[in-house]
């Protein structure tokens, strides 16, 4: 899938509203993907995130440890992968494979790009300080890629227990908003 | 605007998607108002929710003293009044009265309810070590208000400077996820 950097002070347009997104990791040489909707924008620039990966999943402790991932945006002709990937576990799966998604390499983080997501954000933890309470983690986003020419992105919102909202119309309203 | 109580353990589904939320704070019997869109849920129930609300903003102060607020979803025919909450200062002007937005009482809080919401969440900060370094808050969601018979809130999701898609389409497909 062709690709293009994004200007880091651009990213929080990608999160914040609200798209489920993709969380990637990778160990050993071994990819993982997981569903992820609780993330939050906290800073501009350089773009910090912040995102809750319960300590049930087994994303949980390869981020914990290796410190890296890949936030990946998909649209809503993935639903049904991005599904599949929130009702399996990496521990018994390899979800790359099995679902038919294609892990491509990052430049600065050794976590797997998500081919098949029209954007993509390689992250670093930064804080890890409220983990053990909230498995709240802060990621500083070191480099992000789009896919060229895609205005009106079909992000997919989740509203919980598999119904998802589809991105609708676009409204532009004279804002002082950043 | 009539409404109805929403158990608490359902409050993550009207935050996950990421909409444009108000955030209503009160002090000394004046009320205040901001947009916000940098929030996340961080617990399932009790509700917990965090945002950043900027040292910037007038909520700030008032947020950090009284330790309350109520999180208010506005739908799309507010599209205006949230612009304009977002392009003015607590400090110099009463938004309510300017932008022609109603205060209600709440429950369990001083904040007001914003009545024109399809949705309020009356809110305490539960957790303040994270505003020093992130203006990050976690609040506890105590109370929550729905509009009855809002299936498809058509909520707003802001893509920077005025840019806001408006919910689309719902897709329900087979899911384990909450």
């Amino acid at each position: 899938m062709k690709r293009r950097t994004l200007p880091l002070a651009q990213v929080y347009r990608l999160l914040e509203p609200g798209p489920v997104v993709l969380l990637a990791t990778s160990r050993k040489g071994s990819a993982n993907v997981m569903a992820m909707s609780w993330h939050t924008m906290l800073e501009f620039e350089p773009p910090l995130v912040g995102c809750v990966v319960s300590n049930r999943n087994w994303s949980f402790e390869i981020l914990k440890a290796t410190r890296e991932c890949v936030i990946a945006i998909p649209t809503a002709e993935l639903a049904q992968k991005v599904v599949a990937c929130g009702n399996a576990s990496g521990r018994r799966v390899d979800k790359f494979d099995t679902f038919g998604l294609t892990p491509a390499p990052a430049a600065r983080v050794a976590a797997p790009l998500v081919d098949e997501c029209y954007a993509n954000l390689e992250c670093r933890v930064v804080d890890g300080r409220m983990v053990a309470k909230y498995n709240f983690f802060v990621l500083e986003v070191v480099k992000a890629w789009i896919r060229p020419g895609v205005a009106q992105p079909r992000t997919l919102h989740h509203r919980g227990c598999g119904v998802f909202m589809v991105a609708g119309r676009t409204l532009k309203l004279p804002s002082r908003m950043k």
